[in-house]
């Protein structure tokens, strides 16, 4: 029987979503680009999730094994939900090595979103 | 009669829920910040809700009538709804001037939340 039958997570790729767009104090959000930030922000908008994301983002060294993040006081089920949601949204990518899955986040989604809500960048 | 009837909003205080924290990339979030950080995001999870947002912040004066703002394609109820969410939040401040409730984004909370994302400040 083969290890990979243990592994809690499959490697997705990520959808690429990588938003838009000027500061908010800049510029008015087109309809578009409102539906694809809105979707970045239902990813950030559970607690389990802001703290796997933050797991991953704060390890020494930029990436983590699911193996080292997923003790949030859920079960193993919820934590690979809300990892896949995270995944799909494009704020983390992962990669499968030997029986774990491991994640990194993705720099240039959350760079953009901070570049969104910075509201000293009012033109 | 008066006109205080036709008002579409009322008045509400921010609750003043100005977000923690450390980047990501710099330190995990606690279950307690990550509730409240979730909470402002959902505020931020809806394309309606970030359209209007984006309609304040980048309005010239900085300060929007709901009157320039609410053409967004739902109801005046829906727009109302909306608000309530994002002033509930802490995102927006209002206040009534006659018969109008102007809106103002609240800069402190913005920058907060483009700080946490903001992952060039791994430490």
């Amino acid at each position: 029987m083969s290890n990979l039958s243990a592994v809690p997570e499959v490697a997705l790729p990520p959808q690429g979503v990588v938003p838009c767009c000027s500061p908010l104090t800049s510029a008015e959000l087109s309809t578009l680009d409102a539906e694809r930030l809105a979707n970045l922000f239902k990813a950030l908008s559970d607690p389990v999730r802001l703290r796997l994301l933050s797991r991953v983002a704060s390890h020494p060294a930029g990436e983590a094994c699911v193996c080292d993040i997923a003790d949030v006081g859920v079960s193993q089920p919820t934590v690979s939900h809300h990892l896949k949601k995270l995944r799909e949204a494009g704020l983390l990518t992962s990669q499968r090595r030997r029986t774990w899955v491991y994640y990194r986040i993705d720099p240039s989604v959350l760079a953009a979103l901070a570049s969104l809500l910075n509201s000293s960048a009012r033109s």
